[in-house]
């Protein structure tokens, strides 16, 4: 059984959540490579849409994603990855998790602190 | 602060995640209409990319997702959807989670039991 990368111009959507905790990180796309990588290295691989590259997560800041467990839909247009996130966040903006806006009454509102200084860690790089 | 349809075709994706289990159920994806009657009704509703329309998860079924709390991500293209999910599953394959096949040495297995029988439930119907 193939996943089925034709629905999203060659990409599925990959869930990425704490293996531990169960909190939901992140979402990202990969095409076949990104997933191929994923599965060999054992590390989380997307493809970046606005980059348009092959994206090893944590190549820049060394939070790696290291995968327990993948899980695809019914659809199998999406996956479902466990992780073990090395470093204390995975989001660019320095968050543990990029889902760190809620909504309340009708407004987006920063749920948390910072987990580290972006500024440190990514240098203004993307 | 504003969602960003435009980077898909005016959708974001939405990830449905049991609010008491932390369990992700599924994947879908909303235009700003279905992101507007989620938040109104209280019910999660999707823009289903097959069949072109207005989707009320659980129309047929009955399976209803009751929103607790939504998050969106740092490029604001994404949603986590925190549910209490009404019904045994969501997934119109039977499961609990369309999250039901893993990977285990290179193969797509089934991981679990379904929780009902999706012909009595769906009837042939999407």
């Amino acid at each position: 059984m193939n996943l089925d990368f034709e629905k999203s111009d060659g990409l599925v959507t990959a869930v990425i959540q704490d293996h531990a905790t169960g909190r939901v990180l992140m979402v990202g796309f990969m095409n076949q490579e990104a997933f191929r990588q994923t599965v060999e290295t054992g590390f989380a691989t997307f493809w970046s849409r606005s980059r348009r590259q092959l994206w090893l997560k944590g190549e820049t800041s060394g939070h790696r994603l290291l995968v327990k467990e993948i899980s695809t839909d019914c659809d199998r247009d999406a996956l479902l990855v466990k992780v073990d996130a090395q470093g204390p966040g995975v989001c660019h903006e320095g968050y543990q998790s990029c889902f760190f806006r809620r909504l309340e009454d009708g407004e987006w509102k920063v749920s948390e602190p910072r987990a580290f200084d972006p500024q440190a860690v990514y240098g203004g790089k993307p």
